[in-house]
């Protein structure tokens, strides 16, 4: 083999199998695609011990992706229902499931995943280091760490999200109190409780040169995780979120150097007015690698209905350069989503990319919206759920509440008073009763 | 009285008892809400036949308003259920209720609202044309049209959809089949449809000045139109839409000489990239008159889920200009929405609205979110409840999967893992135990 990584082949000129898959399924030159990864631009996640891969490429110039978060936790532990929730994502159109287990004997499920699911799988391994080596947070060495990150990569994972980005220094800010939510990310929140009680610098951060070579090894695409991400509109923007973003850009740049992909994380809760700010500002400090957003959420006050904020605020990311999604469901702040909450926060997820694909301006990006048009005008139901992200909510919607017959090609919304059946009718000179 | 119309008073410099209460809820100056209402930026609907109403004011400069569609049509009759659907509307903060009613005995409902509802009342006299004269649309003339105006005005309307800005120049244009969805505006159709059976002008341009005598009377505010709004991507920001806006433009000159407050009515279906473009040609065109929009959808492939869609629209509409946001249900484009339909389109509106807002800057509207980010920081989820949009459905989401006892304060997406409890934790010196 003449390379290891995606990045590698493609600085060397390479197209590698998997840059020939995703340049069909974005419809652009394979040799396009390739200097997009060899700049970084675009990471192909691709752990060549993922068999069931179907890769795909995530970066701006390409269509948006979202990623599912899954995982049992010890509140809920049944590996079967997450394994319904993996396939239902996957129906729906998620390209990226991220496994957060923390509770059990998790490398069966990770190993499962990586054999049988053709999404990319990402991991927080800080999340797992707990689990895996049986002692608590306070008692784990940075190697203990680094051995968990090893194994995920043996395991197949395809990205792993690492936060290098925060450091002795960044606790000063958090402990002086500058924040209304301190740190709300769960791996870097694990990670400063760490250096809190161990007095040392994070091991994500001081041993990323052997991070890097593991990374390097496996072709595992480092997602790097932004600890200080606000959790409140109060801390969005802030020095502590734009520090760690400063030192995510030199940990980008020192990545590439050794050929491993990355992507970098980014808010949070922001309002409204700030997102394309951030997108520009992620732009020139991390030169351009995928930005991978969670959210971001334009308010705190809808918990219940957070796939609706993080929907509207990923939308508006995307289409300013966000590449990859993470969706949220309604259970966010709450609980952990069931089926239910999955399914809701994957079609806000893909109404948010799918907007923002248009907005970009992506060839063929409205292309279904195109036919649905037409198949409204026609009233032809059946093309109308053919054309819908979820026919099959949309048929039940419909079907619960039909019109009376004599005017059964219309909807219960309007009855005779429907504007297309109007306007067809109209259209034909022909007499429009309505009473 | 020295005055008719709240715009009259405001520009003899006459502050009224509207004017008072409304800015009060804005925390701004009386004297400055005056100065809006007279420059026609901000209009105040209040009909002083609406005995009942709590007046709000409508204009950029002001939060964003939402208004709630409701009525019975012929394939969903119950007057008693819209009154359940009128009083959730209210619970839930909907400063507007338009009453779409196409069946029956439409009077008594619409002065039981204007009797009892305190939320500001619209109607759109055409729909209920047909169904107060007893005779189907091709036999109405123009008077039987403004005798519905007056009507509705009489019973304490305060505001009327009127589409004044098609006319038949703009017909050619549809018939030339220059759009993919032709007109989606119900009323916008039915006016197309009279005018193409009957031969004639547009009743609701042809007579403008009566009409504006009429609602001169009364105070009514008049709502002008989009019969050409898109009904699909494709036709955003098209001739035919453009055309109508301008001529909306003129109209609310002809409005305002009259001292008849105006909103001018806006998309619709539009990608995001089009949304701040649409608000300021808007701006300019309509002289910084309200604008009201409905959605505006960023795709057309999400039925089941356009309160999603329109919730994106919305609030990047509000955020760049829109005063009034138009709830759409998840049922949009299927069947009447029922009760619980109502309760999702309304908080995805308060959501979009609310999101608008703080990117506005308006004072202190992200004092709630501050609230809640406090509330969050100590765990505290009674309240988080309290400070959430929709408190009982964020108490059923959490209480339906609650963490075990020995971390019951977190919640069981996280459990132990919770940053919160993590950073509490450590930033109090104490020992992180995770297993």
């Amino acid at each position: 083999m003449e390379y290891k990584t995606q990045m590698e082949a493609a600085k060397k000129g390479i197209i590698t199998p998997q840059m020939e898959v995703v340049a069909k399924k974005e419809k652009i030159a394979a040799e396009v695609l390739r200097e997009y990864v060899a700049k970084g631009t675009v990471a192909i996640p691709a752990n060549p011990a993922h068999t069931s891969l179907s890769p795909e490429g995530i970066g701006s110039p390409l269509r948006t992706k979202i990623n599912v978060n899954l995982g049992v936790s010890r509140d809920v532990t049944s590996y079967d229902m997450e394994m319904e929730k993996v396939m239902t994502a996957v129906n729906l159109g998620a390209e990226a499931i991220m496994d957060l287990s923390s509770h059990g004997d998790t490398e069966p499920f990770r190993k499962k995943l990586t054999s049988e699911c053709p999404a990319m799988i990402g991991t927080v391994p800080v999340y797992d280091s707990v689990i895996h080596h049986k002692r608590d947070l306070g008692q784990l060495t940075a190697e203990d760490f680094l051995e968990v990150i090893e194994l995920h990569a043996k395991n197949g994972v395809d990205f792993v999200t690492l936060h290098s980005g925060i450091t002795r220094e960044t606790m000063g800010g958090i402990k002086a109190g500058n924040r209304k939510m301190n740190i709300v990310s769960r791996g870097g929140s694990l990670i400063f409780a760490w250096m809190s009680m161990t007095g040392k610098e994070n091991p994500f951060y001081e041993y990323f040169d052997k991070i890097l070579d593991i990374c390097y090894e496996h072709d595992v695409t480092i997602s790097l995780g932004d600890a200080c991400r606000p959790g409140s509109l109060a801390d969005a923007t802030d020095a502590a979120q734009i520090s760690e973003l400063v030192r995510l850009g030199e940990l980008t740049k020192r990545a590439w150097a050794k050929n491993v992909q990355v992507m970098v994380e980014g808010p949070g809760h922001v309002p409204l007015n700030q997102i394309a700010a951030n997108m520009e500002i992620q732009k020139t400090l991390c030169h351009n690698a995928p930005f991978y957003v969670l959210g971001p959420l334009v308010t705190d006050i809808a918990p219940g209905y957070d796939h609706i904020t993080a929907a509207l605020g990923g939308a508006v990311a995307a289409a300013a350069g966000a590449a990859f999604l993470c969706y949220v469901t309604p259970a966010e702040h709450l609980a952990l989503p069931n089926v239910d909450d999955v399914r809701e926060g994957i079609i806000a997820s893909k109404i948010a990319a799918h907007a923002a694909d248009i907005a970009k301006g992506l060839p063929g990006a409205r292309d279904m919206d195109d036919k649905m048009a037409d198949a409204r005008k026609n009233l032809d139901w059946e093309e109308q759920y053919k054309c819908a992200l979820d026919p099959e909510t949309a048929r039940k919607i419909r079907e619960d509440r039909k019109p009376e017959d004599d005017h059964a090609e219309t909807c219960s919304m309007c009855g005779k008073f429907c504007a297309v059946r109007s306007m067809n009718k109209a259209l034909k000179g022909e007499v429009i009763d309505i009473l």
